[in-house]
């Protein structure tokens, strides 16, 4: 089935790019000699009934988010993302009443239109079937611009806490559905001065913890300032023991927004300038030296954030 | 499990090469820049009870085994091997024996020594429990020589089809134990002409019939001069329905060698000149203009030789 699904794809992959010398069909890929721009490198795991569940989505969806969720890696590092590579292990009798194949074509059909969208050449991958549930495994690759990457360790104390989008709520659809942040990092940090910036996927008061220690600093939230997505409202409604909204925002995972630490001037500038158009753009706090997280209520008193959000792994 | 995992990987990984600017622990890794030479990138994806039985063997060799059969492929471009990402879908009550992380720390030690005897840094990945069986996908990284990469589609007629190793019966255990054949791609294309390369992954005469398909040509195969394994002769005699010991070595899968395309000088003086060391290194037949696989017996005779091998998936 391998060089059926090759064949196919091929035929749907727009001609050779300047970054892949060398496409699917040999040992390897090749891609071109990136010069003096460092190569940036993701790769992302999910699994059918971890991730998405086939019996209840379009497997398009499930394509999709297998590669969206590496794009807003390659934004966190505000890298221009060039090349992909999917690997699949594909349940032998099929699964959402299509047979192997079938599936596998449908996952490219919701996969592909983002690779357009962002200029992502899939370039290789691994086809395989098996007696188990859906695995795709996607390896994406970017490269840094001239102004070099983003890293998690880069907020100084005095840096305003900045974040893209909305919060919470994701696991009614945006999880799925998410457009990676991939223009907006490029944009704030050829524009902007930015020091750091890391993208949500386990909640972000979690990943904002995991920023500060890479970053060996502290940092506070004014809670009530969080753009909070209307999905957030809903489960708040509907879940009534499951917390209010803003809890949702902070701790719920997959809003795949980015944290970014910006000198504060920088910040309302770019707040300011609508630097990224349509996509909210909000001052929701700012990095300290003290270690720990706080929130800042509207009268100024703080009190000690707890980081929330989901852990990978059963025993963690 | 994740940070437990990638903080027990940081204290094994060697500190920082001069290809990984930055290893595990961000959103993404960054590798150096290329300058002018290009990446050679591949991935393969390897699930239990399919590529290795965890019942059945220590899950180190399960390790070694899924970096290893990408190190096969980076030799196949003669590419010299940089960096490695790791993805696991780990079975969330453990296996053999193991827990969840205990589990993943064996495949580690099974693919780590692998790594540092060649050069690879293990510079990310991604891991995951669930409830399915194993998975672990590896994407490998390399830099082509001066000499640029070795593709399948350089054959020319009037090569000599030349191979490394033995084949056949790799499935009494050289598919697991294996040596990538990394240093003889890279001493053969730097010392010798060579036109085409390929790896052996689904069967010798397959994998020729691939080769041929890609450069525009057929070959012929003097099958009584293949060097053949001792397992090879093992599984004839201990599976007597199954075809003798040069059917094994034509359509076994995973012999992990490489087929070479070279002018039959340079195949000449690289087979004199022990070219590359303790490794066999033989000239099995060439490459003509007319498509199709024959082979040559002792006396000139030649015959159709049928493609044979391992065909991905159920339904190929």
């Amino acid at each position: 089935m391998e060089r059926e699904l090759v064949e196919w794809l091929r035929s749907r992959l727009p001609p050779a790019s300047t970054e892949v010398a060398l496409g699917p069909g040999d040992d390897a890929a090749v891609l071109a000699p990136s010069g003096d721009r460092g190569l940036v490198v993701t790769t992302d795991m999910l699994m059918d009934g971890v991730d998405f569940r086939l019996d209840e989505l379009d497997p398009r969806r499930a394509g999709r988010k297998s590669l969206a969720v590496n794009l807003s890696d390659l934004a966190a590092m505000a890298a221009q993302p060039t090349a992909a590579f999917v690997s699949l292990a594909l349940p032998r009798s099929g699964a959402a009443g299509l047979d192997a194949l079938e599936l596998a074509k449908r996952l490219y059909e919701g996969l592909l239109p983002l690779a357009d969208e962002f200029g992502v050449v899939i370039a290789g991958g691994d086809t395989n079937t098996w007696d188990g549930p859906l695995v795709v495994s996607v390896t994406a690759v970017g490269k840094t611009t001239a102004r070099g990457p983003l890293l998690r360790s880069g907020a100084r104390p005095g840096d305003a806490l900045v974040v893209t989008g909305s919060f919470g709520g994701s696991i009614l659809g945006k999880h799925l559905d998410f457009t990676p942040r991939v223009r907006e990092a490029l944009l704030l940090h050829e524009l902007y001065g930015v020091h750091a910036a890391m993208d949500v996927s386990d909640g972000l008061s979690l990943d904002l913890s995991r920023l500060c220690a890479e970053s060996g600093c502290g940092a506070f939230v004014r809670s009530w300032e969080i753009p909070v997505d209307d999905a957030a409202d809903r489960l708040a409604e509907t879940k009534p023991g499951g917390g209010d909204a803003i809890s949702h925002a902070l701790g719920d995972g997959e809003d795949f927004e980015l944290l970014l630490a910006m000198p504060f001037d920088d910040a309302e500038r770019a707040v300011k300038d609508r630097a990224i158009g349509d996509v909210p753009l909000t001052i929701v706090g700012g990095f300290v030296a003290e270690h720990g997280l706080w929130d800042v209520d509207p009268k100024g008193q703080r009190k000690p954030l707890a980081p929330r959000g989901y852990l990978h792994g059963a025993d963690s």
